[in-house]
Protein backbone atom coordinates (compact mmCIF):
# COMPACT_ATOMS: atom_id res chain seq x y z
CA UNK A 1 0.00 0.00 0.00
CA UNK A 2 2.80 2.53 0.91
CA UNK A 3 4.60 1.67 -2.38
CA UNK A 4 1.25 2.96 -4.29
CA UNK A 5 0.58 6.04 -1.71
CA UNK A 6 0.08 9.34 -3.24
CA UNK A 7 0.04 10.96 -0.01
CA UNK A 8 1.70 10.28 3.30
CA UNK A 9 0.74 11.96 6.28
CA UNK A 10 2.93 10.45 9.49
CA UNK A 11 3.47 10.44 12.85
CA UNK A 12 7.05 11.55 14.58
CA UNK A 13 7.09 8.25 15.81
CA UNK A 14 7.46 6.31 12.80
CA UNK A 15 11.20 4.89 11.70
CA UNK A 16 13.43 6.73 9.39
CA UNK A 17 13.85 3.14 7.89
CA UNK A 18 10.04 3.16 7.16
CA UNK A 19 9.96 6.24 5.91
CA UNK A 20 12.44 5.54 3.44
CA UNK A 21 9.77 2.86 1.70
CA UNK A 22 7.71 5.68 1.26
CA UNK A 23 7.95 6.71 -2.88
CA UNK A 24 10.02 9.80 -4.18
CA UNK A 25 7.35 11.07 -5.96
CA UNK A 26 4.38 10.67 -3.12
CA UNK A 27 3.48 13.89 -1.00
CA UNK A 28 5.11 13.26 2.80
CA UNK A 29 3.46 15.37 5.70
CA UNK A 30 4.53 14.67 8.84
CA UNK A 31 1.30 15.63 11.26
CA UNK A 32 3.39 14.22 14.41
CA UNK A 33 2.35 16.25 17.25
CA UNK A 34 4.49 18.19 19.31
CA UNK A 35 4.11 19.48 22.90
CA UNK A 36 2.52 22.81 23.30
CA UNK A 37 0.89 22.42 20.00
CA UNK A 38 -3.23 23.25 20.18
CA UNK A 39 -5.93 20.53 20.74
CA UNK A 40 -7.28 21.23 17.00
CA UNK A 41 -4.38 19.45 15.40
CA UNK A 42 -6.42 16.48 15.07
CA UNK A 43 -9.35 18.11 13.44
CA UNK A 44 -6.66 19.71 11.18
CA UNK A 45 -5.22 16.33 10.66
CA UNK A 46 -9.04 14.92 10.04
CA UNK A 47 -9.78 17.55 7.48
CA UNK A 48 -6.52 17.22 5.30
CA UNK A 49 -6.75 13.54 5.44
CA UNK A 50 -10.34 13.92 4.08
CA UNK A 51 -9.00 17.10 1.69
CA UNK A 52 -6.43 14.85 0.01
CA UNK A 53 -8.36 11.29 -0.46
CA UNK A 54 -11.44 13.50 -1.64
CA UNK A 55 -9.56 14.71 -4.77
CA UNK A 56 -8.43 10.89 -5.75
CA UNK A 57 -5.43 10.47 -3.82
CA UNK A 58 -4.57 7.36 -2.22
CA UNK A 59 -3.24 8.28 1.05
CA UNK A 60 -1.36 5.97 3.60
CA UNK A 61 -2.09 7.41 7.32
CA UNK A 62 1.13 6.14 8.87
CA UNK A 63 1.98 5.66 12.67
CA UNK A 64 4.19 4.24 14.92
CA UNK A 65 2.72 1.05 16.66
CA UNK A 66 -0.42 0.00 16.32
CA UNK A 67 -3.43 2.87 15.23
CA UNK A 68 -6.30 0.91 17.05
CA UNK A 69 -5.12 0.99 20.19
CA UNK A 70 -4.44 4.89 21.70
CA UNK A 71 -3.87 5.90 18.35
CA UNK A 72 -7.00 8.28 17.86
CA UNK A 73 -7.62 6.42 14.75
CA UNK A 74 -11.50 6.33 15.70
CA UNK A 75 -11.74 10.19 15.06
CA UNK A 76 -10.24 9.93 11.53
CA UNK A 77 -11.66 7.27 10.50
CA UNK A 78 -15.36 8.54 11.31
CA UNK A 79 -14.12 11.28 9.72
CA UNK A 80 -12.89 9.43 6.35
CA UNK A 81 -16.16 7.66 6.56
CA UNK A 82 -18.94 10.85 7.38
CA UNK A 83 -16.70 11.87 3.58
CA UNK A 84 -17.96 8.36 2.08
CA UNK A 85 -14.23 7.53 1.78
CA UNK A 86 -13.51 3.51 1.65
CA UNK A 87 -10.08 2.57 4.31
CA UNK A 88 -8.44 -0.16 4.93
CA UNK A 89 -6.59 -0.70 7.80
CA UNK A 90 -3.40 -2.85 8.38
CA UNK A 91 -2.21 -3.75 11.96
CA UNK A 92 0.86 -3.27 13.62
CA UNK A 93 2.93 -4.22 17.13
CA UNK A 94 1.60 -2.08 19.45
CA UNK A 95 4.19 -0.59 22.13
CA UNK A 96 2.72 -2.95 24.66
CA UNK A 97 3.71 -6.38 22.65
CA UNK A 98 7.19 -4.12 21.49
CA UNK A 99 7.83 -3.82 25.35
CA UNK A 100 6.76 -7.28 26.21
CA UNK A 101 8.94 -8.50 23.82
CA UNK A 102 12.10 -6.61 24.97
CA UNK A 103 11.40 -7.42 28.79
CA UNK A 104 11.01 -11.06 27.53
CA UNK A 105 7.58 -11.33 29.63
CA UNK A 106 4.37 -12.87 28.50
CA UNK A 107 1.29 -10.37 29.12
CA UNK A 108 -0.70 -13.91 29.63
CA UNK A 109 0.03 -16.44 31.79
CA UNK A 110 -2.25 -19.66 33.03
CA UNK A 111 -0.14 -19.64 35.92
CA UNK A 112 -0.21 -16.05 37.07
CA UNK A 113 -2.00 -13.77 34.81
CA UNK A 114 -5.14 -14.26 33.25
CA UNK A 115 -5.93 -11.13 31.94
CA UNK A 116 -4.31 -7.85 30.43
CA UNK A 117 -5.65 -4.42 31.13
CA UNK A 118 -4.49 -1.87 28.75
CA UNK A 119 -4.92 1.84 29.87
CA UNK A 120 -2.79 4.82 29.45
CA UNK A 121 -1.67 7.25 31.95
CA UNK A 122 -2.50 10.28 30.01
CA UNK A 123 -5.04 12.45 31.00
CA UNK A 124 -6.81 14.96 28.94
CA UNK A 125 -6.84 18.26 30.00
CA UNK A 126 -9.82 19.07 32.66
CA UNK A 127 -10.91 15.21 32.16
CA UNK A 128 -11.04 13.19 35.79
CA UNK A 129 -9.56 10.05 35.90
CA UNK A 130 -11.52 6.76 34.44
CA UNK A 131 -10.93 5.06 37.96
CA UNK A 132 -9.30 2.22 35.46
CA UNK A 133 -7.39 1.28 38.77
CA UNK A 134 -10.37 -0.52 40.17
CA UNK A 135 -10.47 -2.85 37.33
CA UNK A 136 -7.43 -4.69 38.76
CA UNK A 137 -7.01 -8.27 40.67
CA UNK A 138 -4.01 -9.91 41.50
CA UNK A 139 -4.10 -11.93 38.15
CA UNK A 140 -4.20 -8.87 36.14
CA UNK A 141 -1.40 -7.76 34.01
CA UNK A 142 -1.68 -3.82 33.83
CA UNK A 143 0.38 -1.95 30.61
CA UNK A 144 0.23 1.44 31.28
CA UNK A 145 1.03 3.64 28.15
CA UNK A 146 2.22 7.13 28.11
CA UNK A 147 2.94 6.94 32.38
CA UNK A 148 4.10 9.89 32.47
CA UNK A 149 5.35 10.26 36.40
CA UNK A 150 4.72 6.80 38.17
CA UNK A 151 3.26 8.28 41.74
CA UNK A 152 -0.05 8.69 40.86
CA UNK A 153 -0.13 5.43 38.87
CA UNK A 154 1.92 3.02 41.64
CA UNK A 155 -0.90 5.14 44.32
CA UNK A 156 -3.93 4.26 42.29
CA UNK A 157 -2.98 0.58 41.90
CA UNK A 158 -1.74 0.21 46.02
CA UNK A 159 -5.45 1.47 46.25
CA UNK A 160 -6.82 -1.20 44.09
CA UNK A 161 -5.48 -3.73 46.38
CA UNK A 162 -2.69 -4.98 44.15
CA UNK A 163 0.36 -5.89 46.58
CA UNK A 164 3.47 -3.76 47.39
CA UNK A 165 5.46 -6.59 46.05
CA UNK A 166 4.23 -6.85 42.44
CA UNK A 167 6.81 -6.61 40.00
CA UNK A 168 6.88 -3.23 37.73
CA UNK A 169 8.94 -3.07 34.58
CA UNK A 170 9.40 0.54 32.67
CA UNK A 171 10.27 0.39 29.02
CA UNK A 172 11.58 2.49 27.22
CA UNK A 173 11.59 3.11 23.52
CA UNK A 174 11.11 -0.99 23.09
CA UNK A 175 13.15 -2.62 20.42
CA UNK A 176 14.87 0.10 19.23
CA UNK A 177 18.80 1.34 19.44
CA UNK A 178 18.26 3.60 21.96
CA UNK A 179 15.82 0.56 24.27
CA UNK A 180 16.37 1.15 28.23
CA UNK A 181 14.71 -0.74 30.95
CA UNK A 182 14.22 -0.51 34.74
CA UNK A 183 12.40 -3.51 36.92
CA UNK A 184 10.78 -2.50 39.94
CA UNK A 185 8.12 -3.11 42.43
CA UNK A 186 5.02 -1.41 42.35
CA UNK A 187 6.07 0.07 46.38
CA UNK A 188 9.14 1.77 44.68
CA UNK A 189 7.49 2.72 41.57
CA UNK A 190 7.34 6.51 42.93
CA UNK A 191 11.57 6.10 43.23
CA UNK A 192 12.14 4.49 39.69
CA UNK A 193 14.10 7.06 36.94
CA UNK A 194 12.08 8.73 34.52
CA UNK A 195 13.24 6.64 31.13
CA UNK A 196 13.16 8.43 27.90
CA UNK A 197 9.26 8.83 25.86
CA UNK A 198 7.68 6.66 24.43
CA UNK A 199 7.87 4.50 27.59
CA UNK A 200 5.33 1.72 28.95
CA UNK A 201 4.84 0.71 32.56
CA UNK A 202 3.80 -3.17 32.73
CA UNK A 203 2.91 -4.27 36.20
CA UNK A 204 1.81 -7.69 37.38
CA UNK A 205 3.43 -10.88 38.57
CA UNK A 206 3.60 -12.30 34.92
CA UNK A 207 6.61 -10.45 35.51
CA UNK A 208 8.44 -12.36 38.24
CA UNK A 209 9.65 -14.81 36.06
CA UNK A 210 11.46 -12.53 33.72
CA UNK A 211 12.46 -10.11 36.69
CA UNK A 212 16.29 -11.57 36.37
CA UNK A 213 16.43 -11.26 32.86
CA UNK A 214 15.38 -7.56 32.85
CA UNK A 215 17.53 -6.59 35.84
CA UNK A 216 21.14 -7.78 33.47
CA UNK A 217 19.26 -6.26 30.31
CA UNK A 218 19.24 -2.69 32.36
CA UNK A 219 22.65 -3.45 33.75
CA UNK A 220 24.18 -3.75 30.88
CA UNK A 221 23.22 -0.44 29.65
CA UNK A 222 24.47 1.29 32.60
CA UNK A 223 27.83 2.21 30.86
CA UNK A 224 30.05 0.84 33.97
CA UNK A 225 28.53 -2.60 33.57
CA UNK A 226 28.06 -3.60 30.25
CA UNK A 227 28.43 -7.24 30.31
CA UNK A 228 26.30 -8.26 28.07
CA UNK A 229 28.90 -9.22 25.01
CA UNK A 230 30.61 -11.04 27.22
CA UNK A 231 28.22 -13.41 27.90
CA UNK A 232 29.06 -17.09 27.15
CA UNK A 233 27.15 -17.79 23.21
CA UNK A 234 23.87 -19.24 23.35
CA UNK A 235 21.79 -20.48 20.31
CA UNK A 236 19.06 -17.41 19.77
CA UNK A 237 15.17 -18.40 19.58
CA UNK B 1 16.22 -15.07 12.45
CA UNK B 2 14.13 -16.75 10.16
CA UNK B 3 16.38 -17.59 7.40
CA UNK B 4 19.39 -18.88 9.99
CA UNK B 5 17.27 -21.27 11.54
CA UNK B 6 18.52 -24.68 12.39
CA UNK B 7 15.22 -26.04 13.68
CA UNK B 8 11.53 -24.19 13.52
CA UNK B 9 8.74 -26.24 15.70
CA UNK B 10 5.49 -24.33 14.51
CA UNK B 11 1.97 -24.07 15.75
CA UNK B 12 -1.40 -25.53 13.62
CA UNK B 13 -1.97 -21.40 13.20
CA UNK B 14 0.98 -20.35 11.44
CA UNK B 15 0.16 -19.35 7.48
CA UNK B 16 1.26 -21.59 4.05
CA UNK B 17 3.03 -18.20 3.43
CA UNK B 18 5.12 -17.70 6.32
CA UNK B 19 6.12 -21.45 6.63
CA UNK B 20 7.31 -20.96 2.88
CA UNK B 21 9.72 -18.72 4.25
CA UNK B 22 12.04 -21.31 6.10
CA UNK B 23 14.56 -22.51 4.80
CA UNK B 24 14.82 -26.26 3.52
CA UNK B 25 18.02 -27.30 5.51
CA UNK B 26 15.98 -26.27 8.44
CA UNK B 27 14.24 -29.52 10.56
CA UNK B 28 10.39 -27.77 10.96
CA UNK B 29 8.47 -29.38 13.43
CA UNK B 30 4.49 -29.27 13.74
CA UNK B 31 3.59 -28.77 17.14
CA UNK B 32 0.37 -27.23 16.61
CA UNK B 33 -2.38 -28.53 19.61
CA UNK B 34 -5.22 -30.58 18.08
CA UNK B 35 -8.32 -31.01 20.53
CA UNK B 36 -8.02 -34.55 22.34
CA UNK B 37 -4.62 -34.09 23.06
CA UNK B 38 -3.37 -34.61 26.67
CA UNK B 39 -2.33 -31.42 28.80
CA UNK B 40 0.86 -32.63 29.32
CA UNK B 41 1.70 -31.57 25.35
CA UNK B 42 3.24 -28.13 26.34
CA UNK B 43 6.03 -29.86 28.89
CA UNK B 44 6.54 -32.23 25.33
CA UNK B 45 7.23 -28.66 23.78
CA UNK B 46 9.03 -27.59 26.47
CA UNK B 47 11.29 -30.46 26.23
CA UNK B 48 12.08 -30.24 22.85
CA UNK B 49 12.84 -26.65 22.68
CA UNK B 50 15.61 -27.04 25.46
CA UNK B 51 16.71 -30.12 23.68
CA UNK B 52 17.09 -28.43 20.31
CA UNK B 53 18.56 -25.24 21.46
CA UNK B 54 20.96 -27.10 24.08
CA UNK B 55 22.63 -29.05 21.53
CA UNK B 56 23.39 -26.02 19.41
CA UNK B 57 20.64 -25.37 17.17
CA UNK B 58 19.12 -22.28 16.43
CA UNK B 59 15.45 -22.75 17.25
CA UNK B 60 12.54 -20.81 16.48
CA UNK B 61 9.25 -20.79 17.77
CA UNK B 62 6.89 -19.72 15.92
CA UNK B 63 3.72 -18.72 16.60
CA UNK B 64 0.20 -17.63 14.92
CA UNK B 65 0.08 -14.09 16.47
CA UNK B 66 1.81 -12.67 18.98
CA UNK B 67 3.77 -15.04 21.12
CA UNK B 68 3.07 -13.13 24.61
CA UNK B 69 -0.98 -13.30 24.08
CA UNK B 70 -2.39 -16.25 25.28
CA UNK B 71 0.79 -18.25 23.64
CA UNK B 72 1.63 -20.04 26.36
CA UNK B 73 5.27 -18.46 25.81
CA UNK B 74 5.77 -17.69 29.88
CA UNK B 75 6.21 -21.25 30.30
CA UNK B 76 8.25 -22.01 27.02
CA UNK B 77 10.67 -18.86 28.36
CA UNK B 78 11.00 -20.56 31.93
CA UNK B 79 12.08 -23.56 30.64
CA UNK B 80 14.99 -22.21 28.12
CA UNK B 81 15.76 -20.17 30.74
CA UNK B 82 16.23 -22.56 33.29
CA UNK B 83 18.31 -24.62 31.15
CA UNK B 84 20.63 -21.51 30.56
CA UNK B 85 19.45 -20.83 27.02
CA UNK B 86 19.38 -17.21 25.39
CA UNK B 87 16.41 -16.07 23.73
CA UNK B 88 15.00 -13.30 21.08
CA UNK B 89 11.69 -12.80 20.73
CA UNK B 90 10.44 -10.56 18.05
CA UNK B 91 7.00 -9.47 18.69
CA UNK B 92 3.92 -10.20 16.03
CA UNK B 93 0.37 -8.67 15.48
CA UNK B 94 -1.66 -10.52 18.29
CA UNK B 95 -5.01 -11.25 16.72
CA UNK B 96 -7.19 -8.49 18.93
CA UNK B 97 -5.72 -6.22 16.26
CA UNK B 98 -5.87 -7.96 13.80
CA UNK B 99 -9.70 -8.33 14.18
CA UNK B 100 -9.79 -4.73 15.43
CA UNK B 101 -8.32 -3.84 11.91
CA UNK B 102 -10.56 -6.05 10.02
CA UNK B 103 -13.78 -4.30 11.93
CA UNK B 104 -11.86 -1.15 11.40
CA UNK B 105 -12.76 -0.56 14.65
CA UNK B 106 -10.36 1.58 17.23
CA UNK B 107 -10.33 -0.15 20.30
CA UNK B 108 -9.49 2.92 22.46
CA UNK B 109 -11.12 6.11 21.55
CA UNK B 110 -11.02 9.50 24.23
CA UNK B 111 -14.62 9.81 23.39
CA UNK B 112 -15.83 6.52 24.36
CA UNK B 113 -13.42 4.01 25.34
CA UNK B 114 -10.67 5.01 27.96
CA UNK B 115 -9.11 1.13 28.28
CA UNK B 116 -8.60 -2.10 26.79
CA UNK B 117 -9.54 -5.19 29.11
CA UNK B 118 -8.05 -8.61 27.04
CA UNK B 119 -9.64 -11.49 28.12
CA UNK B 120 -9.94 -15.56 27.45
CA UNK B 121 -13.01 -17.40 26.86
CA UNK B 122 -11.37 -20.18 27.44
CA UNK B 123 -11.29 -22.39 30.94
CA UNK B 124 -8.76 -24.51 32.09
CA UNK B 125 -10.35 -27.93 32.95
CA UNK B 126 -11.18 -27.57 36.72
CA UNK B 127 -10.65 -24.41 37.17
CA UNK B 128 -13.13 -21.69 38.20
CA UNK B 129 -13.95 -18.55 36.34
CA UNK B 130 -11.43 -15.42 37.26
CA UNK B 131 -14.28 -13.04 37.74
CA UNK B 132 -12.73 -10.59 34.98
CA UNK B 133 -16.11 -9.13 33.99
CA UNK B 134 -16.29 -7.45 37.33
CA UNK B 135 -13.49 -5.65 36.00
CA UNK B 136 -15.56 -4.02 33.18
CA UNK B 137 -16.59 -0.38 32.93
CA UNK B 138 -18.97 1.20 30.08
CA UNK B 139 -16.21 3.11 28.98
CA UNK B 140 -14.01 -0.38 28.56
CA UNK B 141 -13.47 -2.10 25.63
CA UNK B 142 -13.68 -5.55 26.34
CA UNK B 143 -11.84 -8.21 23.80
CA UNK B 144 -12.03 -12.19 24.44
CA UNK B 145 -10.01 -14.37 22.64
CA UNK B 146 -11.35 -18.09 22.34
CA UNK B 147 -15.19 -16.61 23.17
CA UNK B 148 -16.18 -20.13 22.67
CA UNK B 149 -20.03 -20.06 23.28
CA UNK B 150 -21.50 -16.66 23.72
CA UNK B 151 -24.16 -17.01 26.49
CA UNK B 152 -21.34 -17.04 29.48
CA UNK B 153 -19.74 -14.31 28.16
CA UNK B 154 -23.20 -11.94 27.45
CA UNK B 155 -24.00 -12.66 30.80
CA UNK B 156 -21.02 -11.38 32.63
CA UNK B 157 -21.21 -8.49 30.93
CA UNK B 158 -24.60 -7.61 31.42
CA UNK B 159 -23.96 -9.00 34.85
CA UNK B 160 -20.96 -6.81 35.03
CA UNK B 161 -23.19 -3.59 34.23
CA UNK B 162 -22.66 -3.24 30.42
CA UNK B 163 -26.01 -1.63 28.76
CA UNK B 164 -27.71 -4.44 27.00
CA UNK B 165 -27.58 -2.39 23.70
CA UNK B 166 -23.50 -2.39 24.01
CA UNK B 167 -22.31 -3.65 20.94
CA UNK B 168 -21.09 -6.38 19.81
CA UNK B 169 -18.79 -8.04 16.73
CA UNK B 170 -17.76 -11.41 16.41
CA UNK B 171 -14.32 -11.82 13.94
CA UNK B 172 -13.12 -15.06 12.55
CA UNK B 173 -10.35 -15.79 10.74
CA UNK B 174 -9.41 -11.89 10.34
CA UNK B 175 -7.22 -10.80 7.81
CA UNK B 176 -7.27 -14.57 6.08
CA UNK B 177 -9.28 -14.83 2.77
CA UNK B 178 -11.77 -16.94 4.98
CA UNK B 179 -12.74 -13.54 7.23
CA UNK B 180 -16.22 -13.49 8.44
CA UNK B 181 -17.39 -10.88 10.96
CA UNK B 182 -21.08 -11.01 12.84
CA UNK B 183 -22.29 -7.68 14.54
CA UNK B 184 -25.35 -7.51 16.98
CA UNK B 185 -26.09 -6.66 20.79
CA UNK B 186 -24.81 -7.35 23.93
CA UNK B 187 -28.36 -8.40 24.55
CA UNK B 188 -28.72 -10.77 21.42
CA UNK B 189 -25.41 -12.49 21.78
CA UNK B 190 -26.90 -15.44 22.74
CA UNK B 191 -28.96 -15.46 19.22
CA UNK B 192 -24.99 -15.07 17.15
CA UNK B 193 -24.11 -17.84 15.00
CA UNK B 194 -20.78 -19.41 15.93
CA UNK B 195 -18.26 -18.37 13.28
CA UNK B 196 -15.24 -21.04 12.44
CA UNK B 197 -12.46 -20.60 15.10
CA UNK B 198 -10.09 -18.58 15.84
CA UNK B 199 -12.51 -15.94 16.26
CA UNK B 200 -12.29 -12.79 18.49
CA UNK B 201 -15.51 -11.16 20.21
CA UNK B 202 -15.22 -7.46 20.72
CA UNK B 203 -17.76 -5.64 22.98
CA UNK B 204 -17.94 -2.29 23.55
CA UNK B 205 -19.29 1.55 23.03
CA UNK B 206 -16.43 2.24 20.88
CA UNK B 207 -18.07 0.04 17.79
CA UNK B 208 -21.12 2.06 17.49
CA UNK B 209 -19.25 3.77 14.95
CA UNK B 210 -17.78 1.15 13.22
CA UNK B 211 -20.85 -0.83 13.22
CA UNK B 212 -22.70 0.32 10.01
CA UNK B 213 -18.99 -1.10 8.19
CA UNK B 214 -19.14 -4.56 9.95
CA UNK B 215 -22.84 -4.83 8.89
CA UNK B 216 -21.94 -4.17 5.12
CA UNK B 217 -19.29 -6.72 5.84
CA UNK B 218 -20.91 -9.27 7.23
CA UNK B 219 -23.59 -9.05 4.17
CA UNK B 220 -20.68 -9.18 1.57
CA UNK B 221 -20.12 -12.90 2.52
CA UNK B 222 -23.49 -13.58 2.50
CA UNK B 223 -23.91 -14.76 -1.21
CA UNK B 224 -27.16 -13.31 -2.33
CA UNK B 225 -25.82 -10.08 -1.30
CA UNK B 226 -22.59 -9.15 -2.24
CA UNK B 227 -22.23 -5.95 -3.39
CA UNK B 228 -18.69 -5.05 -2.49
CA UNK B 229 -17.25 -5.20 -5.70
CA UNK B 230 -19.70 -2.96 -6.63
CA UNK B 231 -19.33 -0.25 -4.18
CA UNK B 232 -18.02 3.12 -6.14
CA UNK B 233 -14.30 3.68 -6.28
CA UNK B 234 -13.17 5.59 -3.35
CA UNK B 235 -8.77 5.61 -2.59
CA UNK B 236 -8.16 3.08 -0.20
CA UNK B 237 -5.90 4.81 3.19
Amino acid sequence: MLAMADAVLHDALVSGEVLALIPARAQVINVGKRCGQKSSTQEQINDLLVRLASSGNLVVRLKGGDPLIFGRAGEELDALRAAGLEVEIVPGVTAALAAAAQAQVSLTDRRTADQVLVVSGHREPGKTGSEWYRMVTSRTTVVVYMPGEYFGIAEDLLRAGMSASTPCAIISRALSSAEQSYQTTLGLLHRAPVLPSPSILIAGETLAAASQELQSFYLNRVPLQGAFSSLPFSPVL
